[in-house]
């Protein structure tokens, strides 16, 4: 992530891993949640902020799950529904369970899948929001697969290549693979130049938003940097920003997301059924294809070119996606999460309400 | 493809599909491939030229094959080897066969897994030039599939977001799925700003290199307008460019078809072992997910919301990738594929070379 998304010095607040851990399953058992439900959606979010993929944790989500399931747009004791299955594949009704809730259940299915047939995938219709998908791609990682994630919801956000208004999400996707002594390689993107969370993210850090990042709502790329527009007063652009740049690049690549998260699933257009849309697991079994110790030797020989490169001008060094990450876990398990100070009064003041004992600081 | 990398209208040859298919096979007969797969490698070749995807068409393609076949790089009478083999992947040691060659072999071994699976993935190593994965695609959409297909050829042409030295190559990935009525999603791109074989185009047609699409020789981005520099004198840049345009997106992309191209095949890594790498293959059968006939009717119902979107100050319409493609496909089946006149004069001095008829005006 830019270093303009992190919280700033002077407002941070580090809690250790297993407080803020255990504040978020207990606010999610008092929204109705069974203490293993709870765990393991908490788990999304706590590795997405040890990881510094702070705008997919608690910050943003949670105060929305909690709104979401107070006015029942979530069930917290879904039922899932297998609504087809073939030797490789899953389609799934969650019953409108928060996708961090069912993502993992989905994900671990596509894993076992691929360990019996060499390739998995879970399609997921009806549920609530994923908090990203390096989550779910780095299941697969963790087990020895290569993961496969992507979801398609929240429409009309994006406006396509030489469009003047928003069809899409911001439609994610991400991909892991394991390595040996290297971290795993960890990809795990927006298919917008930002993520639609970054631009919260910088309203409550002060950052600002970079040309061609986002337009006006006639769909007009806004080139110069300015400070984050409110809600409602911008779109995003595809991955490119502009056609010359590349944008019909992001924009199809959300396309595929879109086709697989919502047709391939059933749901039907996310431009014309709204949200919340489909998402996508996918597994491969390396074993498959190759003998898994020589790929894990590549891999490590691979990342280590990558990051032997030696840097551009003005630039330290050469990373990869996940490299960050892993460098982030290690050093924020140690030393705690730095959560915005916002953040924690946030859950002081839940906790303090609802009567849940909160222990942060 | 942008209308800079088109041929311009003064050099232009139109040639009937048919005759440039005829010349194209009895090239490839020529230099010791059989009837059937001198036909399979040209249909790779002509489809591409008829969708204008010329850049991976006869015209950058067939002399450098013709050179490869000549110095032996290439073997025109392979026998796939299958290396592994699981209910629904392969891994295939091509026996030094052109890409185009083996490359629908491979495909179609994809989607007769899918059919009985679900889902098929084929990786293929020890093999030449792919032309483009949008063919491959295709296959799948065409079967009523949605297909995907990734190559890894050519490594050190891509300088890695903060890098000074190019690590891989344009590591291409496409995917197609079919609609109903509407024309079928055909994305097809390289993980580059350009496509190196754009930079052979722009030369030929006297096009302009943008800038942010490629760097000089330090690793440094060229940001004006430039002429073509010459091979060797540039690497290029991922796609978005610059890290804050978001070129990580770009080259994380990269990234992941290196690591299901060359790690997840055996070949290893592109940058350590250089070309030939692998490619990859997979398709998705529909029926596995959802029902097949509400599938075409939801891609027909969200493509029409993207050509539907109101275009933005001075563009004419909003496009989806494979829709130039279709109605280039239709016009040039009617018209004949407007080739560089260079490009013909090189058939025509190859055959009577050769001693092959070759009837193309």
């Amino acid at each position: 992530m830019l270093e303009r998304f992190k919280v700033p010095e002077k407002d941070r607040v580090y809690v250790p891993e297993d407080r803020i851990r255990a504040a978020t399953e207990a606010i999610l058992r008092h929204n109705r949640l069974t203490s293993d439900s709870a765990a393991i959606s908490a788990d999304v979010l706590i590795k997405n902020d040890l990881r510094g993929v702070e705008s997919h944790g608690v910050s943003n989500g949670l105060r929305r799950y909690v709104a979401e399931y107070g006015s029942n747009k979530l069930n917290p004791t879904p039922e899932f529904k297998v609504t087809r299955e073939s030797k490789t594949t899953m389609t799934i009704d969650a019953d409108k369970a928060l996708g961090i809730h069912v993502g993992p259940w989905a994900m671990q299915h596509a894993i076992d899948k691929a360990k019996e047939f060499g390739m998995g995938a879970v399609a997921v219709t009806n549920s609530g929001h994923l908090a990203g998908c390096g989550y779910y791609a780095m299941m697969a990682a963790d087990q020895g697969m290569i993961g496969h994630c992507m979801t398609a919801g929240g429409s009309h956000q994006t406006v396509p290549t030489f469009g003047s208004k928003p069809v899409m999400g911001t439609n994610p996707i991400a991909w892991a693979a394991p390595a040996r002594e290297m971290p795993p390689f960890l990809f795990d993107v927006a298919t917008t130049q930002v993520a639609n969370n970054k631009i919260g993210l910088a309203r409550r850090t002060g950052a600002k938003i970079e040309g061609g990042w986002i337009t006006d709502l006639e769909g007009e790329p806004i080139m110069q940097e300015i400070d984050p527009p409110d809600t409602g007063d911008y779109y995003l652009l595809h991955i490119g920003g502009t056609r010359e740049n590349g944008s019909h690049k992001g924009f199809g690549l959300a396309l595929m997301n879109e086709i697989i998260c919502n047709e391939l699933s059933g749901y039907g257009p996310g431009p014309v059924n709204g949200t919340p849309g489909g998402h996508f697991f996918q597994a491969y079994d390396i074993e498959a294809f190759t003998d898994r110790e020589k790929f894990l030797d590549d891999m490590d020989d691979l990342l280590k070119v990558i990051v032997d490169v030696p840097p551009a001008r003005g630039f330290d060094r050469v990373i990869y996606a996940g490299l960050m990450e892993d460098e982030d876990e290690k050093k924020r398990l140690e030393e705690g999460i730095p959560y915005h100070r916002e953040v924690i009064e946030w859950f002081e003041s839940y906790c303090s309400e609802a009567g849940i004992t909160c222990d942060l600081r």
